[in-house]
């Protein structure tokens, strides 16, 4: 996300991971190297980090997806944001962390035009470790005010 | 952690969280205060970090439930640690960057005396934002050797 402060997703933050997403067909491909600052255990990559992974890629790709199912391009308007509303990750076995990461995601829902449902992988050297399922919330819309802060009101997580 | 390379618990990690995890009678507690860097959007703690904090905390509040089962005392052994099998988090609303997270973990279950299933809330000023359902598995006894290694066994997380 250009000029983002986000830790995961946000070019500007110099302490962050500065992920980028891209489709690939109809899904959206995330490529990262862990280093050693990401570590769990030694060796591993740390559970939270590829929680992180996973949150800002889905979003990315909820966003991705909102603005190409209206037939338009990245970047124009109106402009889209998306809230986690859930992350649901499965840790399949240990992710190591002397290779490129890669994360594949997908819509597999939409409900109430605003509740994004996404399935996504991670794999390590062709080996899927993690998989996800995650719910993004849109909850800006550039050109409805109104629509911003809806983040304030998700209600509980059984509802999503 | 202490010396450990973990970036959300580790002592070592200069880079990392540094959280810290305590008893408050049946309950593990942290509070935690974010800066700058822990952003996802500005002026709100990013989820990916909040899952973090969540993973580290209940795999400490696992270890020492374990512990505690037994009489023991912290620091005697065997020594265990656990590993994350599946993270369920429930972003409720926004968690302001501004002030300390309070933390709040408890065991509610434990199946096949490996597998301990906990709850935990994330509030901020008194505010409940996230709340979650994680597993940890015993992934590591230091009694027994054989123990070793059953993280990567652990079957698919609908198992769990």
């Amino acid at each position: 996300m250009p000029g983002d402060v986000c830790f995961g997703c946000g070019s500007s933050n110099v302490a962050g991971l500065q992920i980028r997403s891209f489709w690939d067909g109809e899904e959206g491909v995330c490529v990262w190297q862990p280093d050693g600052r990401h570590q769990g255990w030694a060796g591993i990559t740390c559970g939270g980090i590829i929680a992180t992974l996973i949150d800002c890629h889905c979003m990315a790709t909820a966003m991705a997806t909102a603005v190409r199912r209206e037939g338009r391009a990245l970047g124009t308007d109106p402009q889209y944001r998306f809230a986690t509303g859930r992350l649901d990750i499965g840790f399949l076995k240990p992710t190591p962390i002397d290779r490129a990461l890669e994360l594949r995601a997908r819509v597999i829902d939409v409900r109430d035009g605003r509740k994004f449902y996404l399935e996504c992988a991670l794999s390590a050297g062709g080996v899927k470790t993690v998989e996800a399922s995650v719910v993004a919330v849109l909850v800006y819309r550039s050109n409805d005010p109104q629509a911003h802060g809806a983040q304030f009101g998700l209600g509980a997580r059984r509802a999503l």
